[in-house]
């Protein structure tokens, strides 16, 4: 099956460039909702699945031990920009635990973000794992370990309990079965699962809703979303795709991006959730049909829906600032 | 008509992402020697043509006059990653005709690798158009005016003379018609048209070998192919793609990207050259097709058909430097 395409970038009056992708919506129930291609194909949610990674921080009473509120919880969910805020606060974190950085396992790296970047580059000679993009994931699962009185040394081990917890969560909740043969290693070198989008976004679903979940885990989901819907600039940062669509909706929506082109995202007053994903792995790609797929869950005369459509559609200027060209979604995404 | 899929980035056991593209292959007289998807299909060069771009420069007597040697003459057809030497040599250039920085149409823009990033943003308040990728075509551009007596300011549009001249240049050498309808503005701000992208490679076989031009631009045609095959490092610089495919075969294959996932290539010697286009646009793609578009050109047991096999293959490393995934070629291309 050959995915649609879902967003052209054009230059001039001609497209310039195609994505294609699959996008699946689902409810609680798992009752799919609107879908594009193939989703019943496998893929991995790298980052987008933080915050089912995070459930054990809270289920394990860790993130409560710890006193931690709605930012360090986004923290947990984010892949952020390593701006100062984000990595002060994931120290603290681990400082609550008893640990530093030295503990974290997830390597270190610039800033994703440019203009964070050149004033990283300016401020120090490297960056640190504290810098990592996922440090507040790492943090939040060296807590998790500290609180159980599990070594965290090799928490990012396929065979350590933390990640056989996280396992099994995401198992319980997407209903794919999970194994080695399933399993690739994402870019903080913790394990990575690839399971069906239809079943990714339904397991966002049920996280939002709390519909088949034990109360405890309903309970923690939600803490979750919600804390990453009060805090969107600890999930991502300045300028960033998930801050920008939770902050153009507070409370109402909760978005999460994963890197080669995926997306999920919910609208819990809605009871559905959306795991998308581009074939090339193109961010742009990913933005766009993100936004315009929750576009659709919202009135067309509301200024949610107004937001949206103008997130979905980018105007390229060049150097000079002249525009050359645009982003922008196709008719199967906007039914238009 | 839907491209065949010519890359696959891999992780763990499974294909994570998947890229689709067109190749065209032809010889001087125009014959297809080699094909994928629709190579009818128009697409804008961007940066790829600029060594057609720079044929004026030549053409007018300018880069005699001015005592441009190969360095000029690559730098002229380069996007180049703004490293001291290039940025030295753009200034070079421009003073040889009584002109500077402020000549430049292109607008600044910080270096495009990260690596060169974190040294200007050390060394830097801000690029200027020097650090530009296209300081050294706009450099020739403004000395083709200068030497002809042409005002150079507006350099850039498309009813200045000089774009007059480019645009009939392109036109000569693909036998596409350019026209409003088939332009775009580039990043640089200076005219691109879309051609189809067999005509594309057949305009560069005809600069490569000769065949089919009038003796003027059969000779500024191979001076510039082999002033970037003589100095690599000044068509793009450290650590890219097209220096490193030039350095692989030393004098042999020319090599030049363009953005969105456009790349032109030749091999003076087999009288072939190459243009290809990725769909959605993504430079990793359109990087591993050109290298074993290129290799297919090239005994199978010698050096530098090992060298661009290795090339077409990337093995992708996380931030702990463990192996994940990879970047390879599908079969289309390989023929395997």
């Amino acid at each position: 099956m050959t995915n649609p395409v879902t967003v052209e970038v054009t230059r001039g009056l001609l497209v310039e460039s195609r994505h294609r992708g699959s996008v699946a919506v689902v409810d609680g129930d798992g009752k799919l909702v609107f879908s594009l291609g193939d989703i019943e194909a496998a893929v991995f949610p790298r980052s987008a699945c933080k915050a089912m990674q995070a459930l054990p921080l809270i289920e394990s009473g860790a993130a409560d031990a710890y006193g931690f509120g709605d930012k360090e919880l986004a923290l947990a969910c984010a892949s952020h920009n390593g701006e100062d805020e984000h990595v002060a606060l994931a120290a603290s974190m681990l400082s609550r635990a008893g640990r530093n950085a030295e503990a974290l396992e997830c390597g270190a790296h610039w800033s994703m973000s440019q203009k964070v970047l050149i004033q990283q580059a300016r401020a120090l000679d490297a960056p640190t794992a504290l810098h990592n993009n996922c440090s507040g994931k790492h943090a939040g699962f060296i807590c998790t370990c500290c609180h159980q009185h599990i070594e965290p040394k090799g928490y990012v081990g396929y065979e350590h309990p933390l990640q056989v917890e996280i396992r099994a969560a995401i198992e319980s909740l997407t209903g794919a079965v999970l194994g080695a043969e399933s399993c690739g290693t994402d870019g903080c070198s913790i394990p990575t699962y690839a399971v069906p989008l239809k079943s990714l976004a339904h397991g966002f679903a049920k996280m939002a809703t709390g519909v088949g979940l034990e109360p405890l885990r309903a309970k923690a989901s939600r803490r979750l979303i919600e804390a990453c819907m009060a805090e969107p600039f600890y999930v991502a940062g300045t300028g960033r795709a998930c801050t920008e669509l939770m902050q153009l909706a507070p409370g109402r929506i909760f978005a999460k991006t994963g890197a080669e082109g995926v997306f999920c995202a919910a609208i819990p007053e809605k009871g559905i959730a959306i795991a998308l994903k581009c074939d090339d792995g193109a961010t742009r790609a990913a933005e766009a049909t993100v936004a315009a797929t929750l576009a659709r869950f919202f009135e067309t005369e509301s200024e949610v829906h107004a937001a949206l459509t103008a997130f979905a559609a980018t105007s390229m200027r060049n150097w000079n600032g002249i525009h050359v060209g645009d982003i922008r979604v196709t008719s199967v995404l906007t039914g238009k």
